[in-house]
């Protein structure tokens, strides 16, 4: 059961694990050491975009699983495959520059609105 | 199943996107650009509110689901609203100064806690 | 049904939450006031340790119980009481010194990543 949104959940999973990875590289490049989170602009970019993925974890993952519980297994983990695509688009625009950061914010930002808006619209049908 | 709790989920999902939101407001604001997370106290209280809500989503949610699957679904949600309802409390608080973040802390903390301990309980009781 | 894995997430949301009181404590003690977050080093290392814990939820608990559900209840929370002790020894590390961290470190992501590889493993071999 909920096999597809099982998998789009740990292939989510590993592409944030990548963003922490990332920034754990960008310490050695920019020479900013633990515990310090600033001091370098490359630095800081790399930290905000893992802060920003986990910042949305709360928002996409609960929203996901009660999408596809109540709604549809395949439906729930399309839209959570173009979250992940939308959050790669982030990484690839905000790791250039700050001001590439927001096509893919809208992406992920979309994927995950619809997600929780279909969730409620499901819980709350059930409940009336 | 669980239309309480879920319901309840998605409304505390709701109130932390609006503080993820309210931290984008408080940047336009406060002229404190992304990636920079200092520089304004005003922005710097925006961000914390947004961060210790994000804190304690990993208590709250698992909690508040353990709760609901091992002692009833009904409380669970009466429980987390107070959750919610507190969380209110502490923005609006925090939002102000930062010695006004007690009350609403104080009140989500004790929710939270409840949850935890509900949650604990019934799933020690079930293993001995 | 998942009793075990429900009690091993538990005791980690009890210990996450103590490295969020620890992080209280630190501001005590060092006199860095909310809303700061840097200013000593004591307090940036309590910091870090809180955030890093946070961080590594969203990997540890979705891949937990992924792995209970489509694996097993008790080996899920044998690796899972593996990351607690990892978190415990980090913790312990990271307090006295940022260069004593790597050693808890490495043994909580081993134990989350044998979490995610197995649940990845067994959600794959049924969607095939």
């Amino acid at each position: 059961m909920y096999r597809l949104t099982a998998l789009v959940t740990l292939l989510s999973l590993a592409f944030y694990f990548f963003t922490c990875i990332n920034v754990s590289r960008s310490r050695t490049r920019t020479g900013v050491k633990a515990p310090a989170i600033s001091g370098h602009p490359d630095f800081e970019r790399a930290f905000r975009i893992q802060m920003n993925t986990l910042e949305w974890m709360p928002i996409f993952l609960p929203s996901l699983w009660l999408f596809a519980i109540y709604i549809s297994d395949p439906i729930a983990a399309a839209i959570g495959a173009i979250w992940i695509i939308g959050r790669i688009a982030y990484f690839t625009g905000y790791s250039q520059a700050a001001a590439k950061r927001g096509p893919g914010f809208a992406i992920q930002g979309v994927a995950a609105i619809a997600l929780w808006v279909g969730a409620l619209g499901a819980v709350v049908m059930r409940l009336v």
